[in-house]
């Protein structure tokens, strides 16, 4: 039997972007005049199959678990951060906590295992499959039977924010290390050296990255006939990126789309679209992150993001951020005048 | 007696601004990471002299008026669309009304003259001067009572804005031909030659921009001798631009934080701080507009746009999309748990 994640997503309605296009030629404004704020709400009708979008049902889940690299010490943060930040998500605190309330989005934290304890009681969602994956450098991230649960658990977020209305997804990410195996999964996916790509990630002193480079490399070493996409996911990724990798695919199964985040959720879209080409189309890109990696992310892509304002936090933050952007865009579209309506002359 | 916008605006203030950056390092986050949304919020709290930042109350307010260099057709629409768009503001159909309407921000139209008549009984302030300014080809813009008529009432409409408790303002035009006499002043302004600054604006196909070139030049040769900045704004620019001017002057004066549009507000933002360099500091540009001679603008207020998204509307359209962006980065400025709070281990 077919697996689900391979399974073709939707495809855009041609027929709603014509007209969704045609209706923004009769607005009162010159044509174009509104930049990519057209193309936004053209593209938006396309997806979700309607002349006027709506955003107003948007969702965000934060995929948590923490990652055996750790152990070669490549973060400028202990691992305990990783759940200290689950409950910062949890209590209102967090970046992408304030964020969500700021855009009255539905809030998910979901945990797949972290090394130290989630406070009980809390509202995390616990779907702990390990403390941590396995040490890249020296072994699989996850076994075949971890893999599938991590992508279960990516699949099954998205059934549940579609099962509430939602209108766009967004996903984030915390793990202490993930833009170390984010790294080595891009390297490989590209072919491209880990000295091209690496970053500081959550800032990283200069001189410690000579050594994250070093480990990022033993590790591609380690996997050297690593190749398809499920197995780079797999042996180099983590359980936050499985996951979102899943949602990723499961949006486009379930015509939803997708704002997608910075460099980890961006690595993560790559691969969605590497395992399953038909995702590419209902991922739109927010931001572009200080992290250098995120270019050659979003060239492969052929993704051109919305915002440039030198962030590196991961979260979900940057997404969230744009989210008004693409509100005033459905809102314009749909609430604007036509050049007919307010008896303004054309050319 | 000195005129009232050549008294200096207040100054930021330092304290605060020191108090908000420590403050930013101790939230929950990679110091950095959140990158401009931080040095905004800091920004904002010197302006505002407040540790905690606040942009609940946004004011609105669009500058319409006539251009009397239309009679040299400059333009890809009918002088009469200047009141239609004035009507179609007040009736809710234009961009700038929708986004208004969507950050719940004050919104004002102010028309300081326009050929054809606006509807009566509407909601629009009618404050007009003249029918229109005097065509910058072969006379002066304005005389030197309608000048400071223009400058009183953008004066006037900050004042407005303050009794309501304003913490952010935000002001757009709608003037057709109104691209051309900024870019006339712009020229004067730079000592660059029309030729390199002159862009479409609204729309004017490309096999007419020579023509409109060759107008602003002989607008420039007019008025050869017409240095000062004040001369300029008189001689070269229109009833809206002086209005904009003041508006700008007059909120560095009244301690309050302004969020500039495109290319015609950076031109009269250009204006404003020629005139009377107290202003600078409280100028945020908000986006990147494609009428070329705005990087100029911005290269020459030394100023880093938020937004680069093809917009070329005017109308305010540009800042009232960037405002979310402000209000998101005093949301987590003021929202956020510290390190402390949270019981997050820093590095």
């Amino acid at each position: 039997m077919q697996e689900w994640f391979l399974r073709p997503g939707q495809a855009p309605s041609e027929k709603h972007r014509a007209k969704a296009q045609a209706w923004q030629r009769q607005l009162t404004k010159p044509d174009g005049s509104l930049g990519r704020l057209e193309s936004l709400a053209v593209e938006l009708a396309a997806l979700q199959q309607r002349k006027h979008p709506e955003l107003k049902k948007v969702n965000i889940c934060v995929f948590a678990s923490d990652h055996g690299v750790c152990a070669e010490l490549v973060s400028a943060f202990p691992q305990v951060v990783t759940a200290q930040m689950v409950n910062n998500f949890i209590n209102g605190g967090a970046a992408i906590s304030v964020l969500a309330k700021a855009l009255k989005a539905e809030f998910e934290v979901v945990s797949l295992g972290t090394v130290a304890p989630v406070h009980e009681m809390s509202a995390v969602r616990d779907e702990t499959i390990a403390r941590q994956s396995g040490n890249i450098t020296c072994a699989d991230a996850m076994t075949d039977g971890e893999l599938a649960q991590a992508m279960d658990i990516g699949r099954e977020a998205v059934a549940r924010a579609v099962e509430t209305g939602c209108e766009l997804f967004v996903a984030g990410e915390m793990g202490i290390g993930n833009s170390t195996v984010a790294t080595a999964m891009l390297a490989r996916l590209l072919d491209q050296p880990a000295a091209s790509l690496a970053g500081p990630g959550t800032g990283l002193p200069l001189n410690r990255m000579a050594h994250k480079i070093a480990v990022i490399e033993r590790a591609l070493a380690h996997h050297r006939h690593v190749k398809a996409p499920l197995d780079v996911l797999r042996c180099l990724g983590g359980f936050d990126i499985a996951a979102l990798v899943a949602s990723y695919i499961a949006c486009a199964q379930a015509k939803l789309p997708v704002l997608v985040d910075g460099y980890i959720c961006g690595v993560a879209a790559l691969t969605a679209v590497c395992i399953n080409p038909s995702v590419r189309p209902w991922l739109l890109a927010s931001h572009r992150s200080t992290e250098p990696g995120h270019g050659a992310v979003l060239q492969a892509l052929k993704a051109e993001p919305l915002l440039d304002l030198g962030m590196r936090l991961g979260e979900g933050s940057g997404a969230a951020l744009a989210v008004p952007l693409l509100r005033m865009a459905c809102d314009l579209h749909n609430n604007m005048a036509t050049f007919n309506e307010a008896g303004v002359s054309e050319h």
